[in-house]
């Protein structure tokens, strides 16, 4: 498996993208539209955010992935598109429509996405014209396929990308993904913007059953603030391009569904690292649970407590606060079971202090990944969780992102 | 209903407060540990922590509350006695038996509880040596009460006391309490420690009946970091010295449960504005839901959202994160029917934005006091939370407080 790293959403054969500065964001120059196209028909799948108020856009896709033909994404950033009534939703379907008509393809081929502030219209004269512009700007370079990353971006500080090139039946198969976070990112199906592109062939059905598994072991293992975002989208696009097919659960499909988990867990880690203010990547894993659910719930009742995210954020192992957060988590615990390693260093031990070195674990903790494991000692199930901690830049960031 | 101010744990007759520094807490000369007393025998009552993982004290004092005989509560601040295993609960045990003895009362009339660090032995010589002094220093003078509302303070900056006085049948009734605040605050039942005297004589039962609802409107309607405490503990003694009996559901019981619920609400809002670097005491109500519950969960995914928190911090009117969050809460919503007022402006209408005046808004939220109203349009019920903003002051408090 070969990795790419620099235009990536168009390393797969037969995929152009598209970019442009529309007007939408407030910072000149700063790309805030995007389209991503296929030269080919293709098939699609996509996953939505779970949160029961999702923005227009996400009320478009969600009808038009059921035909399960996906030829393009139009994107724009900077005004989310969400709770804006009944006026959002036809801004949405007619973004479908002007893209449609710029790239001359079906209505019913083309997911419609939008990322940024909540309860705006969108400004749909500048809209129309990015369109315009971004149609007429596509093209297969690297170039092309980094602004395309850019465009997505809202509160990140770098781009997220990356793509890796496969041998299925000795011809090179291509996955290519671009993300964006930063905030309002918590695990729940489908969490933020993904769009993904691949060169081989497949039956819709049996693609959005390797979105759901990639997506399952990746983007709803992180969370930053625990905060679900109405606009969540992770999107695919499979051209057949590179001349592969895949119609059955083979041993062709397990190195695609391999490739795949590399681009979207990959994807998913960079949202963490950059989470908004983040200085640590951590990662959680409740072990010996009696359920996956039960060691997911408390997974996460970690991963989202601000006095364990502070703590980390202050390098300090105060492990008090992890294993009340598991306490709190709804999930029936015995005490005198329960064992807690930071960094790989054994501090709680069946209910007990240890009698560890505290300064070697203080000093472990200035590394930027930490891990932390909790076992439960009930059950014979495991889960992982992603996250980061809790900064004063996270507070300066989202005070200051003023409406 | 007369308020009192000073001195209020010891303001009902026939209960005297001791307290002393001991050597728990690092800071010299702060009080870390106090008893309170009743001179008479009395009944008591004691609701605790729903946390799995709960402290040592909570499980002493959840075994001797069941006879519902209290003349005496011990209590420690800067160590928690949680996360200790069986020598926790020896120590937990022998705080019992040491301050019984000093006191000379039963075993089984005595709370214990702690409050600080978790995961840490408790330094017993100095707690015996301390539980000496502060019965050795037992009164009724206001600076006793004050001292002892002191005595639980960890990262409050302010004492929490208040105190009412009450007629039932023409004679004085008095309610007193204290409570401690500032982190690990979220509701479920009891949440931090709370003590409450009184002179009336109760049933143990019907004075937990009374505890109870006080609790409901009171400490289960607050949240400021939504991190539940292991330590949690709110208890009454009621020692019958006004002379006032009241043993059924009558119009007396009526009037002390108005004055139980005068004190609680105090306390609990006194613990909101002084959570942990808070600028801002918030009231999010939310109305016309399908049941009180999902009301309840809609209300605490908005104030324990840290996206919302920082918002509320940067004195923005970000209405989309406190629609969305009230979108991931797992209760089904109608866009076309949520209604959204921030001090009482109307932003939100049946799922459109309204053409308010921001700047307005925006001016009205540099204001200490906040309210949130979100209204479902799908039922009759409806529940209120209370909490603070999420500031800079928050991060350095917790990413600074090292173990």
């Amino acid at each position: 498996m070969e990795v790419i790293t620099t235009g990536c959403i168009v390393a797969p054969r037969g995929f152009q993208a598209g970019t442009t500065y529309c007007g939408i964001k407030i910072t000149k120059d700063s790309l805030d539209l995007g389209i991503i196209f296929s030269e080919y028909p293709a098939t699609g799948a996509a996953l939505f955010t779970t949160n029961q108020i999702y923005a227009a856009p996400v009320r478009i896709s969600k009808k038009i992935i059921k035909k399960g033909r996906v030829r393009a994404f139009v994107m724009n950033s900077g005004n989310a598109n969400a709770c804006t009534g009944e006026q959002g939703y036809k801004d949405a379907a007619e973004m479908v429509r002007i893209a449609a008509r710029c790239l001359k393809i079906s209505e019913d081929e083309l997911l419609v996405a939008s990322t940024g502030i909540i309860g705006r219209l969108l400004p749909m004269d500048k809209i129309a014209a990015g369109i315009q512009t971004a149609a007429n700007s596509l093209g297969s370079t690297q170039e092309h396929g980094n602004a395309m990353a850019r465009a997505i971006m809202t509160t990140d500080t770098k781009q997220k990308a990356v793509a890796v090139r496969l041998k299925i039946n000795k011809k090179n198969v291509t996955i290519g993904g671009i993300t964006k976070g930063a905030g309002m990112i918590a695990p729940n199906l489908a969490t933020t913007l993904c769009f993904l592109t691949t060169d081989v062939s497949m039956p819709a059905m049996l693609l959005n059953e390797c979105l759901r598994n990639s997506a399952e072991s990746s983007f709803n293992r992180i969370t930053i603030d625990g905060h679900m975002s109405t606009n969540d989208t992770i999107a695919i696009i499979a051209n057949g391009a590179s001349g592969v097919t895949i119609t059955e659960k083979n041993s062709d499909l397990l190195i695609f569904q391999q490739g795949l988990d590399y681009v979207t867990s990959t994807l998913a880690k960079a949202i963490v690292m950059d989470g908004e203010g983040a200085t640590k990547f951590v990662q959680i894993d409740v072990i010996s649970a009696r359920s996956r659910n039960e060691a997911a719930r408390i997974a996460r009742s970690i991963a989202d407590s601000p006095l364990v995210k502070t703590a980390l954020n202050g390098e300090d192992p105060n492990w008090g606060r992890i294993v009340s957060a598991a306490g709190y988590a709804g999930v029936e615990l015995d005490e005198s079971k329960v064992t807690l390693f930071i960094n790989n260093i054994l501090i709680f031990a069946k209910g007990m202090p240890t009698q560890c070195d505290l300064n070697a674990l203080s000093r472990s903790m200035k590394d930027r990944n930490i891990t932390i494991r909790l076992e439960l000692g009930l059950g014979n199930y495991n889960d992982t969780v992603w996250t980061c901690d809790l900064s004063h830049e996270y507070v300066t960031i989202n005070a200051e992102y003023h409406t």
